[in-house]
């Protein structure tokens, strides 16, 4: 593949060739895959240099770092959280990252990751639902229409069985939104006109809302035994979802603790609060679900491993697809002590 | 600028624009413009976001990040350190960065820096000098001519005034790159046998080799009073360039001490071993070279405001050269809320 022959180049996947791969692939397909691989990455959870991500703060958001390494790759993404974003016509979350190889550190891939953190967020979020809802679930309530609805709801059909939708939204234009991209997907979808009216009769209860403020989209009176609770919304210091008595009656799943105690709706409780990493469920170290009336809580906030499987799965798709273009990034003189050489070189080539 | 009406574009800087815009500005005025920005910076020191940079070691070298941010603008740079990797025909470093709005997130500028970063480094180690050399100072030696060695060579002479430049490699070949490289430049280059005979007459001495190894450069008997130190090859845990007595016996000046005690040469030295900051020299909060006789040290190891002066610079000539090509890194749905819409109707454009 020329990509990798030239020194230089660095394979970069736009948003407009993800959105191609995306349906050359198929969008049911690219979550059960793209599932798989991170399943496959958390399997061998122990192996990877993990660490909180690094947060820069602001007043008006925040903007993250988050490297990891399995040894033979290193992956990071750069992401950014800006809730008021969406009132001047821009995303809350854009998102871009990079896979390197560990054994020189030349970058092998640069791509958008906006539309593919959706993606593994959704995906991730299905992929932790199959270990920690009742097999038999097949109605979601989905709180919050926002960006990250419809991945979801695409997410949990195919990989758990999903196929009722209960839709609530603030702004009821969103959940309409939300329908209106799900119509031909085959979920059946309801739109309720309250949260207490989304969570009748669901299974599985999905808090995805986007203020940066702790928030009680959840009561306690609202979630029933045998639910399973996907927090993805709550994701950062001072942005919670549930009310804590929610906590306290449900068996909690986390990815990385040291991250989610911070970022998570377990920055409600103490910082010995029992909880369970997912890697551990699929392992079989630790029990997931033990029974139909169990209340389990995923309490996502995403973490580096999530990202490195989902570039490491788009990395595996360049080849057969050709969906990129070449970056000119990285200065690659013939002599590579002679950078300075490369760079007069360049001058009397005369194209300035 | 069409690079900022469309909000799914990011500018972005190849090597190729980076050569180009070298040329267009000139190497002596961009290293002088890039010092000027450099020290804005580090005059208002004080209100910038500092950490060490967040390495991840491998048995074959270190993949960094480098994140800091003055409140407005938010910038890291992503930098690898392969010794090996000149063995294969690569760069030992290369490097990119990004500069990124702290109110939106948004990402402003993708930039090639392993071009930029060796302008970047030579243009602090001039500008250190120019507050710690001698004001006579018309002669340096230069050991280790490898990939930084022309750079450095360039910037002292723009900055610094230096005419005579006394080279020393252990390989002679690099010598003679660099001797080749500087033809025409203006300055007198002289080849040395040694580091003993390069030393000989130098009022400033730049040591910059690569071997990630605990290395004596530098004797103590080589360093004569009223020399200026330029010790920029060593640069992180178990890379040192000088012995621990020439330490003893100067004045050290380093960009930001929790990284320079990590990497840099005084981590041979107690942990409370006086050093002074570079900044508050600029300010005049403390004293640089306060007579003629003194022995300067700048410990050189590279600091993230370094790269985000450099990519600000470069951020700043983007309109005026239109040296940039526009890359399509963000997803942008006409509604924001619809990032699934956007990918759905993607699908429908049938482009797949």
């Amino acid at each position: 593949m020329t990509a990798i022959a030239n020194l230089n180049i660095v394979p970069f996947v736009s948003v407009d060739h993800m959105m191609k791969l995306v349906w050359r692939v198929g969008v049911e397909s690219f979550l059960i895959e793209l599932a798989a691989t991170i399943e496959e990455d958390f399997r061998r959870w122990e192996i990877f240099d993990k660490s909180p991500r690094i947060a820069s703060h602001s007043s008006d958001g925040v903007i993250e770092l988050m490297p990891t390494s399995d040894g033979t790759l290193y992956g990071f993404k750069y992401v950014n959280g800006h809730p008021k974003n969406m009132r001047q016509g821009r995303q809350t979350v854009t998102a871009f990252g990079v896979l390197s190889d560990v054994g020189n550190g030349y970058p092998m891939l640069l791509s958008e990751m906006t539309i593919l953190t959706a993606l593994r967020t959704a995906a991730t979020s299905a992929l932790a639902a199959k270990y920690l809802a009742r097999p038999d679930s097949h109605t979601m309530a989905v709180i919050g229409n926002g960006a990250q609805a419809e991945f979801q709801a695409l997410a949990f059909k195919a990989l758990c069985g999903v196929t009722h939708l209960r839709l609530y939204d603030i702004d009821r234009s969103a959940s309409e939104k939300c329908r209106r991209n799900l119509a031909g997907s085959g979920l059946d979808v309801t739109l309720c006109t309250s949260s207490q009216e989304a969570v009748e009769g669901a299974d599985i209860i999905t808090t995805v809302t986007a203020d940066k403020q702790c928030a009680t989209i959840l009561t306690d009176n609202m979630v029933g035994p045998g639910v399973h609770i996907n927090a993805v919304g709550g994701d950062c210091p001072g942005k919670t979802e549930l009310h804590r008595d929610i906590l306290s009656r449900s068996d909690i799943f986390v990815e990385y603790p040291p991250q989610t105690r911070i970022e998570g709706e377990i920055q409600q409780m103490p910082a010995d609060h029992p909880v369970t990493e997912l890697w551990e469920v699929m392992t079989g170290r630790a029990l997931g679900r033990s029974d139909s009336r169990q209340i389990t809580l995923f309490d996502s906030v995403g973490f580096a491993i999530e990202d490195f499987s989902a570039l490491r799965y788009v990395r595996a798709k360049l080849t057969e697809t050709g969906l990129y273009a070449e970056l000119d990034l990285l200065a690659d003189p013939d002599e590579p002590r002679d950078l300075y050489g490369m760079l007069l070189r360049s001058k009397t080539v005369g194209s300035v």
